[in-house]
């Protein structure tokens, strides 16, 4: 047995937890146990569905205080984020809940039957059901809103998937407290027990994506490890959906109209965006486009000297402080790239500084010049310096896609329309004169994006939509009305959208 | 060059085309010229999108004699059958303009600047936007439905996407007029050069999964061919989602009280579904579950009977007929299975007779069963004798998920609630009193199902949602109003479905 250890990364501090890593026996009853609640957890009423993750928004803001000085021990990302986060965690509880009770999410449709140019149609009747049970990869960054209490785990819920959790090794009393907190809720809304579960270990991990039992996976991480697990999802005997949120490498263009209205505000807000949580965040703005002229070089060394004023700064292990300072090393040694801020060697431990790099943009657009279109994940930005228009152009089309794509532009700007067309094709989320780094919990968002930056285009780990991946369609044909689920009957006693005959009500 | 060949199944006749096998190079040239277009493509206007689909429709409907005579030179499958099969192909492409007139699909959302717990969030706008090219390969058993002019391309072209084709080699002189037909509907609506292509040949489909230039696959055939081609668009360098509709055994239960109601009506009804099209319907009901007593003795004899009267039929190809043959051969070599009709040996070339089998519930539950529970293209079912409740239940926890589970009952009956809810688990449309081997094009239908049936559990390849395969949501957070696409704008000029502020209009 292996016990599960809680490092400190800011005084290299190590605990052992009263926890062992996970067997892949113990994975598999897990799993198992999870199947066996599904169909009574589906079963149960939208409402009941609905309180219950309000039950567990209460349970963890109940436990806040606790949990985030828990979180501040095992990341370093500061009091104020993770108060902030945790809100947000219990915000996004509470926001799936609203999306259960609207009810839309199920896309409930009903065609009575008629007569049509092939002859007669029976009556269909078509609703969305749940997958199954989902497991779900909890991420470094965020220790609750892509962790054990995130977005992953509430829209599951909301779909009425049970959850099996993996623990991310990084903070582990973290994630042993969140599902505390989760099963204390489940059991006040009187949820089966089993509902849950919670998973510690690399090789509980792979046995959770490999379970017979387990229907699909959510996972938040590096390309890397993302990548190996979705191949791991397709080799199944029977594959199942692999939902990755990978990261990106997430440009951000600067017009030459802007660079001329406002270089200095631009330079400084993007050294703020770039930093923010250590460069910990995967809608890191890490390629940033510059004119190459006089408003250019301002705002270029406006964002030097903004980050030549920090200091060195802790992330969340030694591993990923480690996987940094050697992606800093490989985007140094690509020919023609140029450091403008930071130094090899720089740092130790978890501890780094911040670094940028500049290139022309003809050297970006060079097939020798991969490695620096990936994500180097923590506080480090690539300025890419353009000519033209259609420098500034080529250089976009070999950019790989990403979660976000900012543009800033002036008032007036003949950029504006080009740019956010380009940045649609490239991207989950297009963004005008804002930095990418804040991911709002909405109706309308959408946190994902094509190959590389998830392994699915059409899914997102944020907002309502999340719910999507979590389901799967099931119709009804000639299936009299008693034994249709409510939201398929003529009277709709849930009063949820119904598109009924062709006509969305 | 190889020249195409076009054979008729029934005589035997070949002729070449004036066509040769797509080459690898012309493959990669028209993937890029579809890519090339596609963002024209997409930034047309919906009605003029909906009118391009009713162009395409109405070329059909004027050559139907021409398609019908040529389809019926290459499959056999009857003009009645044909014409109404092309009929419907025509209502399909006229029901996607419906689909996108009515604007739903785009998933349009807009959530308007406000504050919220975690602080002030921005404008967020969320459309649904066309993936790029699709490779579509068209099926053996619908040379109109599912094939050059079916479903997969309807739904693309609606979705906004350019399509290139894979002909299948079972109908290729049908494919080639159906492709010209479609150019002729493209070209009189004013749609871009490059929209559509055709490849013909096996290298020339391997091609079109690996080409660069084409974002997601539609895909309707074999079990081994679409899971060949699905781990190829996984080991892409930039993997493409692949919707394979692969087929499947489709379970049919008949209850007891439903046996003792109409056994004969039930047996006669199920030798016509399982026969329709020479069994070549990957919806065919494959595996019969019948009561061991005299009713159901009095179904099975019933079903003998009706298929003894058979004359022997005609497949698509000499290849599906072996294929047929030789898994006759595998199911008759199962222990404990018994063969009701048909016989080793019988038919030759693309002439095969009907078969039925019949084998003990808990005889088909036993691993070494496995060849039981998959699908045999063609007219060959299993019937499966069950004594008990749990004798039932057993069997069908076994069998495989499915495209549909189709359940008779009688009208007051204990065992249709309980058969209901299993059979949404197990398949991805569920129906009572019914045959399963019509796919009504609706609004509600839903066609698909967990794997092994296809490749992706939420996605139909028949039905108004067929469209959903092709689009990835996108979010514009805080473009001006003008760069916007319409769907997002406050005043909403399209009239579409719209989300504000969480509230559906």
């Amino acid at each position: 047995m292996t016990y599960v250890v809680s490092r400190n990364p800011a005084t290299g501090v190590e605990s052992e937890l009263d926890v062992v890593e996970t067997s892949v026996a113990q994975v598999t009853m897990l799993s198992e146990l999870a199947a066996s609640v599904a169909l009574d957890f589906a079963r149960r009423p939208l409402s009941w569905r609905a309180a219950l993750l309000r039950e567990v928004a209460d349970e963890l803001e109940a436990d806040a205080d606790h949990l985030v000085t828990l979180a501040l021990d095992e990341t370093a990302l500061g009091r104020p984020r993770l108060e902030g986060e945790l809100r947000r965690t219990c915000f996004q509880f509470r926001f799936f809940a609203d999306v259960i009770d609207d009810g839309a999410f199920l896309n409930a449709s009903i065609d009575h039957a008629k007569d049509s140019p092939m002859g007669p149609l029976p009556d269909l009747r078509r609703i969305r059901v749940p997958l199954g049970p989902v497991s779900v990869f909890g991420s470094s960054n965020f220790p609750f809103a892509f962790s054990v209490p995130g977005g992953d785990t509430a829209s599951a819920l909301a779909a009425g998937c049970p959850v099996v959790i993996k623990a991310h090794p990084a903070h582990p009393a973290t994630s042993q407290a969140c599902f505390d907190a989760l099963v204390r809720g489940a059991r006040k809304g009187g949820a089966p027990e089993g509902l849950l579960g919670l998973v510690y270990g690399f090789d509980a991990g792979v046995a959770l994506v490999d379970a017979p039992a387990i229907h699909a996976v959510g996972f938040t991480g590096s390309v890397l490890a993302g990548r190996a697990l979705w191949a791991r999802a397709n080799a199944r005997t029977v594959p199942i959906p692999f939902f990755g949120e990978l990261g990106a490498a997430n440009p951000l263009v600067v017009t030459p109209a802007a660079a001329k209205e406002r270089a200095s505000e631009i330079g400084a807000g993007f050294a703020g965006s770039m930093t923010l949580g250590v460069g910990q965040f995967c809608t890191k703005p890490g390629l940033l486009f510059i004119p190459q002229d006089p408003s250019g070089d301002t705002l270029v060394s406006t964002l030097v000297d903004a980050l030549g004023e920090l200091s060195p700064m802790t992330m969340l292990s030694e591993g990923i402080a480690e996987h940094f300072r050697s992606g800093t090393v490989t985007i140094a040694d690509v020919d023609g790239n140029n450091r403008l801020v930071g130094g090899e060697g720089k740092g130790e431990g978890t501890s780094v500084s911040a670094q940028l790099f500049e290139v022309p943009a003809s050297v970006f657009a060079e097939p020798s010049s991969t490695a620096l279109r990936e994500e180097c994940f923590g506080p480090l930005a690539i300025v890419i310096r353009y000519l033209t228009r259609e420098d500034l152009s080529s250089a976009l089309e070999v950019a790989d896609a990403a979660l976000t794509f900012s543009v800033f532009t002036a008032a007036i700007d003949d950029d504006a329309a080009w740019l956010v067309e380009l940045g649609q094709t490239k991207a989950g989320r297009v963004i005008a004169n804002g930095f990418p780094t804040g991911v709002g919990v909405s109706w309308s968002m959408h946190h994902g994006g094509p190959w590389p930056a998830t392994t699915n285009p059409s899914a997102t780990s944020v907002g309502a939509r999340g719910i999507d991946r979590w389901l799967r369609p099931v119709t009804y044909q000639g299936i009299p009305e008693e034994l249709l689920p409510e939201a398929l009957r003529d009277d709709n006693p849930l009063g949820v959208a119904q598109r009924v005959d062709g006509v969305l009500r």
